[in-house]
């Protein structure tokens, strides 16, 4: 799978993953009005605005991306209904032939741990019947309870050709609270000991460009670290959240790519979904232009990661 | 919220909560039969089948046990249809006056770890009307990220009186390849490091009992470690799992209890969702018998737990 998504980069010349983290508060109200008139002021009404919001965004942007990365935190605290809409919005970026990056972040050990795998990258069986929970290609994957949450994952993704990316340095202020500490046995940090360890379990999914169905989620905003882990280990396609709204420039993220300019693909969810409210397109998109908004931002990122990657 | 679950604890006089961690496996072949007939041998069929069993196990021990613990992962796996019995199964067993721990094990930062504690604790807000997405009581919390990822939660417990329990030392065999190492700055292990954060964070937590509404999962099968985190930390209440199934015994965790026979809950999940097969009860019980024998078996645990909580 991280071949495909390699391929569908190089062709697309973008590495470039549409975070698609939308808000009540990013729908026009003529939008929402007409979710709201049609399925009730309730979970659905809003959970329909959301999927109608993602579905503009993908017509706006499938052409120039290689890949959509929901975070399904956004669809779950609208329940079931919200659920719905993260399944719709999965198959509606595979008709528009895009990657999904399922943003879910679970993490649990043996037959829970293969459960959550079965969910998002695998099937699951009732009388012999094959049926797909949700269906994404690459999944996120939370290594704090060690191999046994990952052994499942990677025992699915190899039976049906997906991959994972492993939580290794995040992106946010207090992610150094326990990911920057040093360990006394082998003098690497707990994210330099999480990446070397996701290293190893991405062994035995080498893809033809070097890189393994194994990636590891790398945020943007410690270049140093990024720097690091890419030395360090080669093999690891990096997922990288924290461009644009979390401030991190495309300078800081360079080292993230390899010699060929690959070796990244780089996450933008707010910078793209609300780009009719950024700063840097003042006067230019109302609210309901808010798709065509979204390229333009899709646009320009393509242009200035292509300018750092070489 | 610790200090209700304490109260209900010391009401039944049993630290026992149930792991709600149904398998098609275990449900009788009629039972499974009916479900499809009504609902199609489909996503559906098998997921009314497991909300099915788990109303059979509820009603057959609400009276005995103070809380349940469903585990998410084994419903996500059947997709919306799946969720929905999960969603009915927290709903279930709060008419049943039980409490409801989430085992969900999310952990994401910012915004999203706050729509992940909206899922679980709180509430979705549509148009000024609050509706609650799957409203359990406590949920567990994955610590990878740090503080970004419990301060969301925290703010959502206290508007809602909820709880977590976030993961410090998990049971599975694995979990020592990261929990166990020691950090070079402070001599604590990984372990004792989140032990540690997860005791501030809950400080402003407290109940009546000493215990705060922020917990910690502390696995059975590290006796020792589990008794050096007792030490430590007095006042995080324990959610234990690892009793039974993964074979560590009430003298093991023996450790988790305070002099007062108080701090701690233990989790059995198969030991009685499917007691009918296991060995002890070798005999005694058919699979239809499957409600029964899960009183029998939360009877014995109780018996067990009370036997060395002094």
């Amino acid at each position: 799978m991280i071949d495909e998504l390699i391929r569908k980069i190089d062709e697309k010349e973008n590495p470039t993953v549409v975070g698609l983290d939308p808000r009540l508060s990013m729908v026009p109200p003529a939008m929402l009005e007409e979710a709201y008139a049609r399925y009730g002021k309730n979970l659905k009404g809003a959970s329909r605005a959301l999927f109608g919001y993602n579905k503009a965004i993908i017509d706006a942007v499938y052409d120039l991306v290689p890949a959509v990365k929901p975070q399904i935190a956004l669809y779950e605290c609208y329940g079931l209904d919200g659920l719905a809409a993260f399944k719709d919005t999965v198959d509606y970026a595979h008709e528009k032939g895009l990657i999904v990056i399922g943003d879910v972040k679970r993490g649990d050990i043996a037959s829970t741990a293969q459960a959550y795998a079965q969910a998002h990258l695998g099937f699951a069986e009732v009388e012999g019947q094959r049926f797909t929970p949700f269906g994404e290609d690459f999944a996120t994957v939370n290594p704090y309870m060690g191999v046994d949450a990952i052994q499942p994952f990677l025992d699915v993704m190899k039976e049906n050709n997906k991959g994972i990316f492993v939580l290794v340095r995040t992106s946010n202020p207090g992610s150094g609270e326990l990911q920057d500490l040093t360990i006394k046995e082998t003098g690497l940090t707990v994210y330099e000991t999480v990446g070397r360890l996701t290293s190893e379990w991405g062994s035995g999914f080498m893809g033809e460009y070097g890189y393994s169905d194994v990636g590891a989620v790398v945020g943007a905003t410690h270049p140093a670290q990024a720097e690091k882990l890419r030395d360090l280990f080669p093999s690891l396609f990096f997922l990288v959240p924290g461009y644009g709204a979390q401030e991190a420039t495309a300078e800081d993220l360079s080292v993230c790519f390899d010699k060929n300019g690959r070796g990244a693909i780089v996450n933008s969810s707010r910078g793209i979904l609300a780009a009719w409210k950024n700063k840097r397109y003042e006067g230019l998109f109302k609210q309901e232009d808010f798709a065509e908004a979204a390229r333009r931002a899709v646009e320009d990122m393509k242009e200035d990661l292509n300018r750092v990657r070489g």
